[in-house]
């Protein structure tokens, strides 16, 4: 079960957005399944996707798309990813926008196609069309949760969160949802996640904000070390708040509105750990004093996907031997082990390379029965730190995802 | 439970290598878990060490031990891996090769120790020492079987083989164990492994042979991706089996003492993979047509990693697109997906980068129910070719790593 997470309340609408779901049958009986988001004409959109070589088709069409026009439309599936199919999936994406299109007066190009769920089953297109009138029906401004709900594939709860800054005496709101929940290892954004504000704001500071704000989120967590082919994160700001467009980076208002959005994506891309496949651990891996920030991802990162770390965190066992073990084959050039410290939040198990001597077994047990738990890694090497969030290996883990198709 | 492995029977002994065996009481109760190895003067010996910057003690003191001296006694124990000590390991692991020294009237830097279980919990020094006198007195030249079976650690099954070869009509014995099966991707060799041979071969050729042996074999298999701090590999020669001395590398005597050598240490590989820790399935990473062997390695390598790959065979359950987005997130430069296929042994899984238009679930899953099954990768980049052996991703892992200190 998902560590300290409820379903979201209160998000908030956005004005120049509606939603609608539907339950279109893709592949889960008795449940929402497909989502269309309408966005007001003249907003803005910045969008980040999987550096996975294998792209879905639906990620192929989105870059397409994005390129000619600016999106009205977003048609959202679960339970199908559209992924390894070829041709056929293109189509399928291709007709899929051209169904919304038609449905909704608007060009083809300003529908943006997204899929989560198994790859490289074939594409039930008809079945999304027959699902269209229904989603157009429940367009709401007021549907975010609902929508959240309907993406989510092994995910266990709905996330999403908004959050409401007031520029120069405006009301900006942000909304946010995602979902993630295995595959988890994003390389520019998660599986999927939007966002959404009514933010007044240049097109240029909306992708900058959005880069920004992915680096620190979502490009930060990791569940298995497997890149989704899929992932898609979308940044959309209707302008309607009222406020002077916001086109300076370095404005006060620049400011407050990037860290808004950075809080909302920081929030999504906990969300998705604390929601990981069999999770019960929630577990920061924090490297300090690294030589640069490109080594302290890579001692962050083999510690997190290490299987070793993450099964003797699902059994509260704290066998720092292989935390000790994984920082030194994370490939840093001349590591030189004496001066390694690792703690488990406040309390010391390696000083100097070693076990530390005033360390007792009892001190690291009673942090691993926390739910939560930091590993402090620190390398002596420089001033670069980072960190990173994951999850533990557990049985419910292994359970899901040998369960995942049947 | 180990695949297809049944204890090794008829391991030949080596004319000057004798082996002791004792239940010292390092860690488990009722079972051996000390070795003695004697070699007889004048020997060759050949070491390949873990790459882990966080090197066992015992490795440290092996590779100071192994330049000053040609070795006498090799002394191995399982159940503390004596790594993550600081001094009090160096300590630990020079105190055993002078009490061995004493005993056996030799240099201490004659002796080199090897340990392997548990990461940084107190080595217990005296306990060792106190198993020696049993150790002297078990010593034989016939004792392989109990030997391969005193260093285990949670690997199931003892592990070994003999070969033959007639080297100018003379009989080359060559007899080699190891064990492992956790914390296993081997880089440079596995957790341990001894090889002894009675060919009489310069120091130069025997190095030769077990880098080109170790490349084929430890290097190629992976359980978890976790290099160990203990992996050592020796290669022994004692010179008695009275052939001509093997020189030059590119004589047919060398070819053949090469090749032996290689099959020994392939088989060991193999019998680790096939005993990794909760596995049911053996699976071998092909990847053709790569554009270099780096690349190769990186492809299969990563597929062989991948927690989602891994728990889907374990599922029996083709999911090759779990495969395909591994393959897509190698990190390979411009990789064209539009040219990858994908086979389950002889079955076409992913043709040209989407689902094989005739392959069906039912040819599929016919290959997922056998125990040993071979995922081969064409890239279309190249000629290079490269394969890797792993094991899959059980509830019994879990267990096994989630429970191992308790």
């Amino acid at each position: 079960m998902a560590i300290g997470l409820t379903t979201p309340q209160n998000l908030l609408a956005i004005e120049g957005i509606r939603l609608g779901v539907a339950a279109a049958g893709i592949r889960y009986p008795d449940r929402n399944d497909l989502v269309l988001i309408e966005i007001a004409e003249g907003s803005q959109c910045a969008a980040v996707f999987t550096k996975n070589a294998f792209c879905a088709a639906p990620v192929l069409v989105c870059r397409e798309h994005l390129a000619k026009s600016a999106p009205r439309y977003l048609i959202i599936n679960s339970g199908n990813a559209n992924a390894g199919l070829g041709e056929a999936g293109m189509l399928a994406s291709k007709d899929s926008c051209a169904a919304v299109a038609e449905l909704m007066s608007c060009d083809a190009e300003a529908v943006l196609p997204f899929s989560t769920g198994v790859i490289g089953e074939t594409f039930p297109t008809q079945t999304l069309i027959d699902g269209l009138p229904a989603v157009k029906e429940s367009l709401l401004a007021d549907n975010w949760l609902p929508a959240a709900e309907a993406i989510m594939t092994t995910d266990t709860i709905a996330k999403g969160m908004s959050e409401r800054v007031s520029i120069d005496g405006k009301n900006i709101n942000i909304t946010g949802m995602a979902k993630g929940s295995g595959m988890i290892r994003p390389d520019m954004a998660t599986m999927l996640a939007y966002i959404a504000t009514d933010a007044n704001v240049s097109g240029e500071l909306l992708e900058q904000a959005l880069k920004q704000a992915v680096n620190d989120s979502f490009n930060r967590i990791t569940v298995d070390g497997d890149t989704s082919t899929n992932d898609a994160c979308l940044l959309l700001a209707t302008g309607k708040a009222g406020n002077e467009k916001i086109t300076d980076a370095d404005s006060e208002q620049a400011r407050q509105l990037f860290a808004a959005v950075a809080k909302v994506a920081k929030h999504l891309s906990e969300s998705i750990i604390r929601d990981a496949e069999g999770v019960t651990k929630l577990i920061t891996i924090a490297v300090e004093q690294g030589g640069n920030e490109a080594e302290c991802d890579a001692v962050a990162f083999t510690v997190a996907h290490s299987p070793l770390v993450k099964t003797a965190f699902f059994a509260g066992d704290p066998n720092w031997g292989r935390i000790l073990a994984a920082v030194g084959r994370a490939g840093l050039d001349s590591l030189d082990v004496d001066k390694v410290d690792i703690y488990l939040d406040d309390v010391c198990i390696v000083k100097q390379g070693g076990r530390d001597p005033s360390y007792t077994e009892e001190a690291g047990q009673a942090v691993m029965q926390q739910e939560m738990i930091t590993v402090k890694i620190s390398l002596a090497r420089g001033n670069a730190t980072t960190s990173v969030q994951t999850s533990d290996l557990s049985y419910d883990y292994v359970r899901i995802n040998a369960e995942y198709r049947s």
